[in-house]
């Protein structure tokens, strides 16, 4: 069924938000029109295409899962989150990210990556790093993409720290290891984090 | 002996340059001026006051100094280094550098100071961190200064590393260890780093 454009728009808006993933050929047959019609709709109307959306909706799922910190604060981008399970990000190394000589990503980005990640898969208001042991396995370089995965591998040891192990790739090269040492805030501590 | 302005800050310009830590009441004498004229001189003709001037001859010297990274890569301020040996750098807590929630400084960005600064303390055009070790001992809030002081422990171990320890102090309270373990370029290594 053909409509005008201003009430085709109408539609197309209330459809999207009622399915935001639902594809640009589904709505072309939908409404009766092209999908390069469709596509024109939506930048009129700002909206994004579905691989975005999709984005959109993973993020703020995950926005709302986050409890130790807001995800803005994570550094690198969160594709995966289970709390106190593990968690996976993606950093992609640009040009901020490395030595100017060598094109090398400076260490404080890979671990910034490794322990904001340590931080956010913590099922708690309050996460601080107590401790880290980390190893640098290989360079990264200027426009490789690392994935960090997080695990918790003790939710409480025998100083009521949890213990998260992140490993960081290349493809599938190990780059990085830390293991970190969490102080949280439900378990009590008399320690030196008062 | 008095001269017209220009003439004067022509000469005191020169001076300056010859010697850049002569103090504002040593030109007023040598003018015989006030030494209100000699700073509204200064003022007028761009020349920073006399700890200014101290703060970029040695910032120069540093930045001559440094063979393993550029000083601008320096995440803090150094204030003094000998190279394998020792070096020490300030940063200053900013908004930038804390959890929005808690002001508590993040700490990548205390590992940040102390990485770079053991990258800074190599002697060498290649230095690239292999391991780190290290503990947040206390947390440091928004406003504080945070005083790293780096120790060469090592120059050469078993694998050809070089042992960096950090100290990182707020006020005489120490606040951050690391122990970091350097790969630098003139030590032959068939290891992970090729």
């Amino acid at each position: 069924m053909r409509r005008n454009k201003k009430e085709r728009q109408k539609q197309l808006k209330e459809t999207i938000m009622e399915n935001p993933f639902i594809t640009d050929e589904e709505l072309a047959e939908k409404f009766s029109v092209s999908v390069q019609t469709i596509r024109l709709d939506r930048l009129e109307l700002s909206i994004p295409e579905l691989r975005e959306r999709i984005k959109n909706v993973a993020q703020q799922n995950f926005a709302d899962q986050l409890r130790s910190l807001p995800i803005e604060e994570v550094i690198g981008e969160i594709i995966d989150i289970e709390l106190d399970q593990q968690a996976i990000s993606i950093l992609d190394i640009k040009r901020e990210h490395v030595f100017s000589r060598t094109h090398i990503a400076r260490g404080h980005h890979l671990f910034a990556q490794a322990n904001s990640l340590a931080v956010a898969v913590i099922n708690d208001e309050l996460a601080l790093t107590a401790k880290a042991n980390i190893r640098f396995i290989r360079q990264v370089k200027l426009g490789e993409r690392v994935v960090a995965k997080a695990k918790v591998i003790n939710k409480e040891d025998a100083k009521g720290r949890t213990i998260v192990k992140v490993k960081s790739y290349v493809h599938k090269e190990l780059v990085f290891i830390g293991e970190f040492s969490m102080f949280r805030s439900n378990f009590t501590e008399t320690g030196d984090k008062q």
